[in-house]
């Protein structure tokens, strides 16, 4: 199914944004963490009401992507529609998923992140902020805000005015020489990367608090950073501008 | 463009919501508000910064669209896109949007509507809950929830717990005589249909609000209805499963 290059104009991930998606790392050849990106695809067809995920095909579409690009490093992208269906928003009654998998070469890992805070909240109100769902409009509207205001990475607040996350990437930060980030109720994907980071932290006998809290957290911060698969832990470097500094045991972690 | 019958696996409406789209009734292949419905696609535009709409483009989509169906009464939509795109959240720095429009034809008007009220939040935080955008992914779901629960549309509250809208439709409530509507700071979309309404209204001598109110407002109502533009003005007959009576107004309001 990787080879799909084309989907008909009645899909429903098109047409309304009903599906799911994947990134996924790809290290000469090797895809990383497949499991857990399908744990977290599966996991989100039944939030959405999809058929369950058939993880054969899925990983057979992975594995396609994966070998038809020769690359160092490679961005794989795994996605899930509703398939086809009729007019308005009920999907038909018998939902036929539609997958297919691309690859693209990565460049070197970019430089520390210069965030810049959005207007567009992100919604906790709603069970797709917890999933990477085809209806991904409004981290595209908040990183080209954070491009026209001379960042790289937008940092979003939910409707509560609480840290969420950034357009793509989890956040973490440090205060009093503890690690926090935002709790999942804040609207935040249950990351891939930032489950790695809790569980190397734990596994260090360092705790992350899981929060509720505000942007000030981040104005006494010693320290940020942003996780997703592809690029790993990378520090913050400005917000709005200001600089903020990478401590030692962020460079610790990005390394590892 | 309307021929178009399928779309690049690389395009961004389909990856990440990045697009809009309209729905117009057509009554015996006349297309119904044309005009306000190409103006608000055009606005849309600007504010996800996308170039300018091609009107004349999109015009002759829809008209070839409404010509290739002889129904008495079809639902024509107007889909737009970012176009085709790299990896990731950012546009390319050229965008050249993709345009399809597609018709169905439409049974009889529906029933009076059976609202449940939905977990799923507007996000009134976001720009792009004042549009009609690919990303509808929210609106799919409080459907869902609706029809699971027995009614047959979602009634949706933004995160401030204020009334919002349908699903699919804009939200109207007559109290001591008076109608009411949410504001569009609430997260509501500027329906083609509930402008009409509230320009009628104004002919009509009767002041409609525009409203920032909780659910209670409903609660206590003398009717309420739904509008969009394939059905027009359409009475609730129950919320939650309570009936709401459908005064002499709402009726005449639904035949005009």
């Amino acid at each position: 199914m990787s080879l799909l290059d084309s989907v008909p104009i009645n899909d429903r991930g098109l047409l309304l944004g009903d599906g799911l998606f994947e990134t996924l790392l790809v290290e000469r050849g090797a895809v990383i963490d497949l499991e857990p990106h399908l744990d977290r695809m599966a996991a989100g067809c039944e939030t959405l009401g999809f058929p369950a995920l058939d993880r054969v095909a899925a990983a057979r579409a992975v594995a396609d992507a994966a070998g038809s690009l020769a690359a160092e490093r490679a961005a794989l992208r795994l996605t899930l529609t509703a398939g086809s269906g009729g007019r308005g928003l009920d999907r038909p009654a018998s939902v036929t998923p539609r997958l297919f998998a691309t690859a693209a070469a990565l460049g070197a890992a970019p430089e520390p992140a210069r965030l810049v805070l959005s207007q567009v909240r992100r919604n906790e109100g709603s069970p797709a902020s917890r999933w990477k769902t085809l209806a991904y409009l409004d981290n595209v509207l908040a990183r080209r805000e954070a491009l026209a205001a001379g960042g790289d990475e937008a940092l979003m607040l939910n409707s509560r005015g609480e840290l969420a996350c950034a357009a793509a990437a989890n956040l973490f930060w440090i205060s009093g020489g503890r690690l926090f980030t935002p709790a999942l109720e804040c609207g935040v994907l249950a990351g891939v990367m930032r489950a790695r980071v809790l569980a190397r932290a734990a596994h260090s006998g360092l705790e992350v608090a899981q929060v509720r809290a505000g942007p000030d957290a981040l104005a006494t911060a010693e320290g940020a950073f942003l996780t997703n698969s592809l690029t790993g832990v990378r520090p913050v470097a400005t917000l709005d501008g200001r600089s903020l500094p990478i401590p030692a045991l962020i460079a610790r972690l990005a390394e590892a």
